[in-house]
């Protein structure tokens, strides 16, 4: 039996008729897995509603969110450019008022937020984690962020490079901003694009990368998968709480995971690597071969290449499966160490993560 | 390649980041032939935006139907039941006005419609085709309803039995309305609810017979398809426009499709059948048995019961597929003809259609 | 990026030019959780190759079942009837010997076994666990059994009530059977077919109750989920080996997975309901209700039906999801006790299995 | 409803317990539209069964062909290598002889043929429309290429450059076969290979461009789809028989589609093209900009490049699918020309084919 799962408002219960339905609402978790040391939220911090050029009322971004195994997101609707505004008169606070009965139903965690949307250069930004949206609404940007800082907002630099900010351009603005910390992380990946420059820099200045849907229209998607997911951030917090968030995005903790790739840090790569890969014994042994099964169990193919001189030439491990790997060895009694690298996590732009998989000796 | 068909509002692209992805939007046919005489139309003439309870601006609606192959719609929010409102002012006819555009850009129809949406009794009752919603905002359930009928509207009881109204109860204010000839049609099906009585009084009374999605939700499907869709009319047109429509509805030239099922009229039921399956020419004859292919080309599974007796006691032929069939018979040579049930069309309340399939002989 | 999922018989792998190519194979587990104390081996003792009557080389067989998730097989080709002889010379071992390679290189559990397939009554006949086929090949039915039983074989009786047995009749030579010990289990589904009588006896009789797949054919599926999926048996063992096998089997510590349902004993069933379901403490307390969040961690749609007077009606709890259930209660800040009924899990014939649900208070 | 596809040999059910099951199988048609002079048939000559390497009964293939929409196959199991014949003896023309009945049930052309496969070089060639293959079986290379000829087979050479075979490397044995006319194609594609040196000799010596699927294995795909499909060669035919698919060969009238790609002589890419791709009228005209929809009637993704000046950069139109494009012009009334190149159909080894979209003016 395929079930169609009906999504379901139940904070909108008003309509009479809708009760009459048996209606229920269910959420997929991905399956990132913790760290050691650390629990793995799946996070999304930028998305829109009708109060900006958002096409849902803020509830939906609440339930989508939900039943596709997210733990916290922002709405952050523009607080400059409100085309709707003619039938939805500005009021920066309502999107968040009005989501966060949903998401208290569900246990989704919503912080409050907006994107500073000024002309670009500087660009947009995203502030997190606000007391109060309408202080930002101010005639300067600089004043603007200030205000942010002042509320202890975690702060991001959006899409770099997008029309009139120059690709790649740092601008005396931006050093101004990033000398007075008034950001502290920047969009490695939007929606569907990757930004290397932003990823370069997030390096360099040692600022947390992002990876955030930007979702104007309607989430399609019933589940997040390895095939077909939103563009998030995967963020190693110590507490399950907006103070625990807010702190693990000031100390860098994230990945990003983007279409088939995940982008990050090498420690967190590492960690994470480490978390879900797993060697098992082989399952037997030949003249000059072994076969030895890999278990991937991240929701994320793996595609590897060989960095050493053992193993296949290529290696994919698909998501959430067991891969048998068929290997030429001189001695199938011993221990075999291959270096491979995950050309699909990148630690710099154009750079694979380089790992060992240890296979046990007999 | 697996494409993420994304979808996109054109004429939202006033936000200038959006407007720098390469996006397309792409609408996928839902296959339900054409019969000799009439062009076939789905159509879907209820739902909700967030001008009453629904969750979406109106223009996703439209992009919503568009993708999904349907070929006309009318956003039909409550004229009295605005939870939204004071976020978003009532004006009844905003919805129609704001999506318009985007269907023209689609080659869409969109009709002006609205919701009456009294105390039940006696009911919801949906004012399709009108010129301006606003004069139907009355204190008078029957002055709403002749205001529809000033203004040439197409009106349809919606899900009988619902609430405050008995289920297969007519009270004297249905006989006053119906007599007055203010409504034509009913929903037999809304939603994921199908209503025995409203499909037993279509027949009785002569009333149109209506499905409808009733979305306030989000639409998740990226397609319909016979696993999978939205409840709709099927409606059988002479000219493609709204006036065409019309007279179709007016006319009473409609099927409804419900989940695995199509309800309406037997000789509306009968066309389309006779529109989609064909039995091809036996593949072989063997002593006592032929091997028959029948092709359904329609996207909706067939379950067919035998009502004579040759031929399997069940035979199901899967959504646009040729299905082989074997056939136990005395003389291979003969032409055969093979009495059964369309267990899923219903003519009636628990009636299946029946159907004859005629085997060519040698 | 969806992957095809290539299959690729390492064993066969003297075809040079498919070396060229690298080739991998993908397991994906079921997801069936393990019990306290013991570990749940999803198993199929039933398959057919081109030895009998079926379709495919021996390998195949352990192909198919590894990558879909099992953990044990046996190929039980008929002893009496196959009809490829002219082509395929009988020789009752050689199933399991050409399949033992790639059983073992892929970690998977291949037991040798037969079918024994006289005239019925009395019917079909599995033996598992054998040491050698061939002196089954007897001109007596009960000798061969017998034998079967020498080589201390579980044998269980195949999809009873088909043929010239009728259904639901149990005959003296089922009575001597059974009195002599020679068989120890009962088919209660096989393929797409329920056996209710079967059902019924097994627990009648105490007898083990078996779900297989008797599958012919190719196995189209490269997964095995709630939507779709092998009958199988699950089984409840000690130790992962063959001899643990065979303990859980002769002790009857087994469920059927058909379709969409789970089918057993009620200790078991008891048992993997605690293991999959858990109630989450409410994520918010209204007035008068309370949001709970409920989850299903089995591969299993569980459709619950209210048998107490708290909760909904229905409640469906789709497969490897949390679903969030609305319940209307007096007092919110109490713990609840929810009854209902898993109308989808048979303790008997038409009889679901009884469940509590505990909501825990403030 | 999702039913699942039960995929059943009728030639088998002399197991009696199979016969009990109501059974049926479906057939899928891919797609591929037919040209104005031609029909277009989906054909796969390379397939192996358990005869040779491969490990399905003969029969399989047949059905699996069937279901997924292929029009005609041909088993060509390896003369000369039989790593099965311990088992299954060798017997050239049996299953040929084993398959026909399927096929003749089920309307599928099945044609005998056999796979030449001597120490490479000279490589692996398949003769197809043979009388018998047992004359195929002699000493020498050659000779068994010239007792093809005298059959008057369509013989082509298989995956080329494969192990001692050079890659791109003519050899003096291959200059002898084609000036003796012992040959008269090549596989562009096999399974998941694609071979530029044999499109591009395809191109210079004029030999018909051949796409296989080489199956050795079980074919685990109910259709043939743009996202996932069998390498096949479409075949423009006069008429649908034995004869005119040869006379189609020999002609040189294919196509190959190898996973996203159509490969093939210009004359032909172009005539599928103007068969499936359809460019509407615009359904509105802005100011400096149309809204067009252009349909997409093949079961292939086109991913088209624009070449010229006007319209996007790039436009994806999904298979089966109709796309609406924007295309900014200066005046909006006027025709339109646009260039592209779809980059997806090559008319030689890295080059795509250049087409012009028509569109039409008010």
């Amino acid at each position: 039996m395929m079930l169609r799962r009906t999504v379901w408002l139940w904070a909108l219960l008003a309509c009479a008729w809708c009760q009459a339905a048996v209606a229920a609402e269910a959420r997929y978790e991905i399956g990132w897995p913790d760290l050691p040391q650390h629990k793995t939220w799946v996070v999304d911090l930028h998305m829109h509603t009708v109060f900006s050029d958002g096409l849902v009322w803020p509830t939906v971004r609440v339930v989508e969110a939900w039943r596709t195994g997210l733990h916290a997101i922002a709405i952050s609707d523009h607080i400059e450019y409100q085309p709707h505004k003619e039938d939805v008169p500005t009021k920066h606070n309502r999107p968040y008022e009005i989501a966060q009965g949903a998401a208290r139903d569900r246990g989704l965690l919503l912080v409050r937020a907006a994107e500073i949307t000024r002309d670009t250069p500087p660009g947009h930004f995203n502030a997190v984690f606000l007391d109060d949206i309408q202080p930002l609404d101010t005639p300067g940007f600089v004043d603007s962020l200030a205000e942010a800082k002042k509320q202890n907002a975690f702060v991001f630099w959006n899409h770099q490079g997008w029309k009139g900010e120059e690709k790649g351009r740092w601008m005396d603005v931006h050093t101004e901003i990033f000398d007075k910390k008034l950001f502290q992380g920047m969009e490695v990946c939007n929606g569907n694009t990757y930004f290397p420059t932003a990823h370069q820099w997030c390096l360099e200045k040692n600022l947390t990368m992002m990876g955030t849907s930007d979702i104007h229209d309607t989430e399609t998607r019933l589940k997040n998968t390895a095939a077909d997911h939103r563009t998030v951030t995967l963020v190693f917090i110590k507490e399950p709480t907006a103070q625990g968030l807010k702190e693990a995005l000031l100390a860098g903790r994230t990945l990003v995971w983007f279409k088939e790739q995940v982008i990050g840090k090498p420690e967190w790569l590492e960690a994470m690597f480490a978390a879900g890969v797993r060697v098992l014994p082989p399952n037997s042994r030949g003249k000059a071969h072994i076969f030895v099964p890999i278990e991937n169990a991240l929701p994320c193919d793996l595609v590897l290449k060989q960095a050493g001189n053992i193993g296949p030439a290529e290696i994919t491990l698909p998501a959430k499966a067991t891969t048998l790997v068929r290997i030429n060895v001189q001695d199938p009694n011993n221990p075999q160490e291959l270096k491979y690298t995950v050309t699909n996590w990148l630690v710099a732009p154009g750079k694979g993560l380089g790992v060992t998989l240890n296979v046990a000796g007999k």
